[in-house]
């Protein structure tokens, strides 16, 4: 697969998202409905590096289904503003310092400003959508945002349990993720007015990604560079949380790994930290991380297939750039 | 004014009101939505004493504009939905050990629940707002959301402003309470098919009935008997935050009753504490509670004016209750 440079080949898309978050923002401060003090805090976790995937997949799916003259960026750039919502709360949730690096609101802010902004992120996302998008489109978008909050729920009900599957694992990163990018790139297609069978290919695309995604995320949480990432490696083992690769290993390890691994998810979550190398060294020897990179790798031509019915000439720079993204989201390092 | 017992007159419509929240809540468990331990947090916080105002004023302001054939409850909820996920967020950034004299979310379920359970019910409100009430309500609903967020960073950023006016005070419990009890009823008022003239008297009921119920929260801050509350009496001043009586004193007190106070706001939060029966006698001797009380009452009676559009031997008994209502928001002590 030939490496393109994304970030290039997107840098106009990117910058025109910024900006339509930049007129959004100013007009609610014109109309004195964002203070001072607010504002800091939304600029502080809105403008922070990041990769403003879920925009440009609505951006993107949106030009595959017409001729791209209605301006889909007020309406992108909602999907950025639940994105960051989450990421408020849940910096407040981990207590986390750093994201991308830098401070976190909850660090820089405290937490008032924190949960606070990302519930005025939250109901402006909803408007954005309701409005700009329609019923559809928000019913969409609720439901994936509930189905985020369901998959937390869940994970923190697995805790408890030591004996989860790869069933109990898709379960989770569906909600978590898979359900609100699919939710996006079917409203990137509902807003071009496609027909239902190529909304269901571009869900496809998005929840395929999705999931894609969310393993990427997981083995980079074992194996990731913290300096890349800007997240503490072990951090799931830490907490308990049992992905891809620890389920995958818990299947295939022999009887003495087996107990070193679920002692250690039994015991005290100090022990974990002293004991990750070790841990991490079992599931490499039995191919937890292979197992989720080849599955993910899957997932990714999986959805890659489903953008067929949008081959043509007019259509070939914006799948290749679609299809670079889905590589992408399984090839990054942080 | 005849006082009426409005728990009695309602009770059909509370009955109702919680019902269709069952009912909602159960159709999303019956597709596996909302695994079981977000049910239990979505229950603990819905279900926990509320006066169910806001779902009351919605059904209450189409039953003036129409004929009641149209089942409002569906879309009445979202607004109980809404302010509870206010109250869960409120609860973790206030540290609040009770809500209502119960334990609150979030010393019952920790801390990550609370928030997300948040979440969940502000994305279904949105949700609900959005598909049964139309575009016009979700911006009302969305504005209102924001407001009240804009309203708390006022507030935030008005704590080291010594110099506060009624001014100040009246932008902060606008955004805070006023427009979003404006919203629900102007809500009332759409969905019935009501035309402008008849929306813009609902929302002015609302939003004046907002501001009083909320200047006698101030009120009751101070005066209230914490066992009826449910709240520790004393708070605002102990966090800084000055409201209607404390502003008024301010500007009639003397100059060493003035130093006091001032001197305590500049001071140690723990001194406030200790002195806070000196405060309140200070305030109350310079009029801080008559005042507000008396301001409360003129919006009131503004609020209740509003209603005249309205008046027919068909809408007295809705009038009577919606009156009894507004009455209730300054004469209640809880």
């Amino acid at each position: 697969m030939p490496k393109i440079d994304l970030h290039a080949r997107l840098k106009s898309e990117i910058t025109n998202v910024d900006q339509a978050m930049r007129d959004d923002l100013q007009a609610l401060v014109s109309k004195d409905l964002i203070p001072s003090n607010l504002l800091e805090v939304l600029e502080h976790a809105l403008y922070n590096g990041g990769k403003r995937i879920r925009p440009l997949l609505c951006i993107l799916t949106a030009r595959l289904c017409s001729t791209g003259k209605k301006e889909i960026s007020p309406l992108a750039i909602a999907f950025e503003y639940l994105h960051v919502a989450t990421l408020l709360h849940d910096d407040v949730i981990d207590h986390a310092d750093t994201r991308r690096g830098r401070p976190a609101a909850n660090k820089v802010f405290g937490l008032t400003p924190a949960i606070l902004a990302g519930d005025f992120l939250h109901a402006r996302s909803m408007f954005l959508v309701g409005t700009l998008g329609g019923k559809r489109c928000l019913d969409l978008i609720c439901s994936a945002t509930g189905a985020m909050v369901a998959g937390e729920f869940l994970q923190i009900s697995n805790v408890h349990n030591l004996n989860q599957s790869e069933k109990d694992y898709f379960s989770v990163i569906n909600g978590k993720t898979a359900l609100f990018i699919g939710a996006v790139c079917e409203t990137g297609g509902i807003f071009a007015g496609a027909d239902n069978n190529k909304i269901e290919a571009l869900k496809l695309y998005g929840t395929n990604l999705g999931l894609a995604f969310q393993i990427q995320d997981d083995i980079l949480d074992y194996l990731g560079d913290s300096a890349k990432t800007g997240k503490t490696v072990g951090n799931d083992f830490y907490e308990g949380k049992m992905t891809l690769p620890l389920i995958h290993a818990l299947e295939t390890a022999n009887k003495q790994e087996n107990n070193f691994l679920l002692g250690l998810l039994k015991g005290q979550k100090s022990e974990r930290i002293t004991k990750i190398d070790d841990a991490r060294e079992i599931i490499r020897k039995n191919g937890g991380f292979e197992y989720a990179e080849q599955l993910a790798e899957k997932l990714v031509d999986k959805g890659i297939a489903s953008l067929s019915v949008f081959a043509s000439e007019q259509n070939r720079e914006t799948l290749g750039i679609l299809t670079g993204l889905a590589h992408y989201a399984i090839s990054r390092d942080k």
